[in-house]
């Protein structure tokens, strides 16, 4: 695409296809560098960071060159001082890039302003929990604990806070990523691991900070919402087709042995439930402590739990259920592998080049280090194929990858705090290419919760994390649509959740109609799944209740019948980058009223979704965008677009619209019945 | 004093009587300047504040010209570049002058470095309830609500913050001051009125924060910490000499009525305590709110509840009992007063001039605009002459003074961003020209919470503001005696606070052995006075108890009986500049372990008090400061100094130890009997 650098005002503007991307002037400044100094403490995975900036300077005085390959931008902070920044601007296919080519030495901090209209909305910064529109808020990015509650107006937050400094706020996201979109047509993605701050709050500029220069900003345009998401997931990387298997029904997590599990399958059967898989975490067995029970973090099976394992994978497969097992990137130090890596130089050292074990409560760690290649190699072959694939596993939930420490030394010789965003996508890379190297890609599988740029092109599956076991704004059922819109626009077509949450702390108890609620959204989501919680015994579970059973049974067989719309709609992820939930003005951008609905969906073109995310409801309320007539599916009821309705939502009833019209209605309609 | 400005290591030193006061060189700058936009929000007294600093830029190149009268330092970004910020510098009798003389038009804040020790000990920074050595913190400086439990980590706070915003932080001040003394034997003085931030977390200097342009850096400098506060008293004022009548016994605080207070006076007498005074707030009359019972702000006896009051006060008067008030700057709207001012023009309007009224919960106020001289005149001749003092009023609580919103217009024209902090000297140099009109300085009197630079000169005591009715470490008994040593170093001699603390919310309740606790402290103190709490009948109350009433009157004996000493140090005020209650290192310079000790406090240089601060203690242990021998008063043993020692602590025996060898040894232990 081409370009222009316009003198105007006194200033410089940089413009492509229509759209104003930077702005500068003396008096105006676009570019401010400066010094800071950063305090990071982290506490399992939940970090406080302070900054004092010690200078932050205007470059004021710009100077541009031009020449057949691009152009050359200059800063100095006034007449005869020193280039500080020197931004090379190309035009690239899709858009334009600045590459930051020169920076004098010493600054360690830099704030770039962007041009923003007084009505703009912006989306994206990776899988945002609480906030899809992120206009009027800034972003801090950086990998890390969600936090329980995220909330601090809520007594949850404040317990979790003053206990285990896990309170979390709006931002605090396991999956951070420096790219957003804005409703001017075009995403801005800036290459860097460091910690950056993308702030909107203000009305005629956004402005992006980073504790590092960046390599390159990236500006990708399209003419629409959709071509635009095209564009952005071919430059993060699309993922490896939806398998199949996974809409054979829902994947039942059960963590209570063997003996547990066949007895929860077998209830399954009479109840009619479809299942697609089993997810058993504590297939590497268990470890006893303080807390409770703890999985064992030596990832190989362990007998005791699960005693003939794999003969029971085999009949298993004759049913045609999978069974997927759990890692994370961690070794405990009282297992094998630990031994093996310790062995052969593959773990993280301190500074000194010591042993560095983290601590994860009352048992410690090694860090396998993915920035040597030979160690990578190791947990790939030796792990995750050798225990895991050739074991008879069919995925894995891939935890953790947002907790890598930052006072640790890596065989790559990088500091640890630019390699801390960097560790998702590594850890992804590692998982992805095990199943590859097992020519298993599309078919095994595995998910993951953090994430950062180019996690896309590895991480086949995301899922949202720890949500509390409830309808909280900022923890609850409704934060998992955020995460889906958000991630979905920036290439990550696959999103699930922990039906029915997770965290359960502080007297926080999964209802019944939590898990009811949270299945009816799930079946319209890439994969149904369980999770018995963090604290099985004391929370809901969907075996212990005959009328739950019998719905989720229900919900399952629905979601089993959408197979073929599923697939559909993972082509297009395949062929177009379209994420399965949507955005409502990804198909209705002339519609301004969708720009900020965050918990409502389109499942592919043709389903609105609006899942009911308060308890008690009977009836729930939803926007139906402009342009089309829209059929309820329960009722029948044919409303306007353009409008906000209400529609009865009873449990079995979860609130969605058939687009009148589409190909589809007839089938959509019939899974009323 | 003289100064000396060398030339080393590449820059410029500032020194003064051996101290090096500012340091300079184009590589560690000392001074930065920049712009930022601050968002202030207030909710009753409660401020959310935050700043966006756009640009903060260093000034690196020093420019020194000296002449006979001084010296110009002049500071620019670089070479070449326009006068950023021109200093002047005079020598001082006792100390040295940094004049601000030029600072370019832009910039709206300031960062001064000052060099710091790495041992060095730093207090004052006006009245500070959390911390007395500032080391370590940084501690905004902008009079507002101290706060409910001001600890995030306790849920007493977080209910205060979600329900109120009134939660509070360590920081957080009624009296905020920007002055320090350090343990180089210094003070430093900015004076400014703007918000200022404080920061001593650096290891090698000190960073103080301006929101405008200060007037000037005064550095006051003396051999001694005692001669040090006595410059320093003389710089910002003296108060004039403790009214004697005060130490006759105790101050009553009673508001139910004159009933009620005839009935505990009656009682009081009985039980052999001590009265020096009754101090009913609500001789004002009352009004009823769903918040409870309030105070009715139109300053003038009612007579519902006194009714036949001036009678009464003549009657108590034979009896040597003082009668006292309440007053703050506020008129309600439904009041009288308010319509005499209002009619006169003497109130602060909104920015566009029409009326300006502050909600303070189901009534409305009028702001008295301070700045109008006649306005002044007109609320001390009117209101505090006329309405109290004629009337009879021996003093008054003087409220408030920390509320002045930044959005309304004022007559002097100056920002109110600008006359916040200066509000609370404002009210105080009313009241007390109010008192020395009438020809009663030194007999009538009034205390007050609020302060700010210079109110050491009108403000004849301070009272500590509301204490949470508990033992906690930032809002219960012990912060008062850091109030107290912290605004003694600047001036401020004579300081008490509410017997029992006054603020009881969320089920937080008064215990009969707080209550005697804080007794046992207050003996030691410029004067005994208590608070029924703002929620009298929830709370235990001493007239509860026969028990408590007796210790009550016994240490009410107590105090009386310490009439001759405190009379003795309210000379050393005077003559001095000494505060009574006077941290251990004034008298003990030699012995750095006193440096940071803030619950205990020398009240003179011959009586070492250390508060029992917890519930349930039976023992209490207090650092005895090298080079004397100290007596313990209840039980008569001897212990070195320079060590920390533990003593029997049970109720009625507060742990106070005497000097060995002081002029009033023997009279000092005879209290004990």
């Amino acid at each position: 695409m081409q370009f222009s650098l316009d003198q105007e005002n006194g200033g410089l503007a940089l413009r492509c296809a229509g759209r104003l991307l930077l702005r500068h002037a003396a008096q105006a400044p676009c570019v401010f560098v400066g010094q800071g100094r950063e305090r990071m403490d982290m506490y399992r995975g939940n970090f406080d960071i302070e900054d004092y900036v010690e200078e932050r300077t205007a470059l004021r005085h710009l100077a541009l060159t031009q020449d057949e390959q691009g152009a050359t931008l200059t800063f100095a902070r006034h007449v005869g001082d020193a280039p500080q920044l020197v931004l090379r601007v190309q035009a690239q296919p899709h858009g334009v890039h600045l590459l930051v080519q020169h920076a004098a030495p010493g600054w360690n901090r830099l704030w770039l302003r962007l041009p923003a209209e007084q009505d703009e909305h912006v989306w994206g910064c990776g899988e945002q929990m609480s906030y899809f529109d992120l206009r009027g808020r800034h972003f801090p990015l950086w990998t890390s604990e969600p936090g329980v509650g995220r909330d601090k107006s809520t007594h949850l937050t404040w317990q979790a806070d003053v206990t285990a400094k896990s309170g979390g706020d709006y931002y605090h996201t396991n999956y951070p990523q420096p790219s957003f979109i804005s409703s001017q047509r075009y995403c801005l993605h800036a290459e860097t691991t460091a910690y950056a701050d993308f702030d909107f709050r203000h009305a005629d500029f956004h402005e992006l900070q980073f504790w590092a220069m960046p390599e390159r900003l990236e500006f990708m345009l399209a003419d629409s919402f959709i071509d635009l998401v095209g564009v952005v997931s071919a430059r993060f990387g699309r993922q490896p087709r939806l398998p199949a298997w996974l809409q054979n029904g829902a994947m039942l997590g059960l963590k209570g042995g063997e003996e547990h599990a066949r007895s929860i399958l077998a209830q399954a059967k009479q109840h009619g439930l479809a299942v697609s898989a089993l997810w058993c975490e504590d297939w590497v067995g268990l470890r006893q402590t303080s807390f409770g029970k703890r999985l064992f973090w030596d990832w190989r099976w362990q007998p005791q739990r699960y005693p003939d394992l794999k003969n029971w994978i085999a009949d298993l497969g004759k049913e045609n259920i999978r069974f997927l097992g759990y890692v994370n990137p961690y070794l405990c130090n009282d297992g094998t592998l630990y031994q093996e890596a310790l062995r052969q130089g593959f773990l993280a050292t301190s500074m000194d080049g010591g042993a560095y074990l983290v601590d994860f409560g009352e048992f410690d760690c090694g860090v396998v280090d993915f920035t040597n290649p030979a160690a990578a190699q190791w947990f790939e072959d030796r792990v995750l194929r050798q225990e895991m694939l050739d074991f008879g596993l069919s995925g894995w939930m891939a935890d953790f990858g947002e907790y890598l420490p930052i006072d640790l030394r890596l065989h790559n010789g990088v500091d640890a705090r630019l390699m801390h965003n960097a560790w998702p996508t590594l850890w992804a890379e590692v998982n992805a290419r095990a199943i590859e190297s097992s020519g298993k890609t599309g078919d095994a599988t595995f998910f993951m919760r953090a994430g950062y740029t180019g996690v896309q092109a590895h991480c086949p599956l995301l899922w949202a994390g720890d949500q509390s076991v409830d309808f909280s704004r900022h923890d609850g059922l409704q934060t998992v649509i955020c995460g889906a819109l958000s991630s979905g626009l920036l290439g990550n077509a696959y999103h699930h959740s922990d039906i029915g949450g997770y965290t359960s702390l502080f007297g926080n108890l999964r209802t019944a109609e939590l898990f009811q609620r949270w299945t009816e959204m799930a079946v319209f989501t890439s994969m149904m799944r369980t999770h018995e919680g963090n604290r099985p015994d004391e929370n809901f579970q969907f075996y212990q209740d005959d009328q739950v059973f019998a719905h989720f049974a229900r919900m399952t067989r629905l979601h089993v019948a959408l197979a073929p719309t599923i697939a559909a709609l993972a082509d297009e992820a395949v062929t177009l980058g379209l994420p399965l939930q949507r955005p409502l003005f990804l198909h209705y951008e002339h519609d301004r009223a969708t720009y900020a609905i965050q918990d409502q969906y389109l499942f592919g073109p043709d389903l609105l979704v609006a899942p009911v995310h308060a308890a008690g409801a009977t009836r729930w309320s939803a926007y139906l965008p402009q342009g089309h007539a829209w059929v309820h599916l329960w009722s029948g009821a044919v409303f306007d677009g353009g409008q906000r309705v209400e529609v009865a939502a009873p449990i079995g009833q979860p609130p969605v619209f058939v687009r009148q019209g589409c190909a589809q209605q007839v089938f959509f309609l019939s899974l009323a019945n």
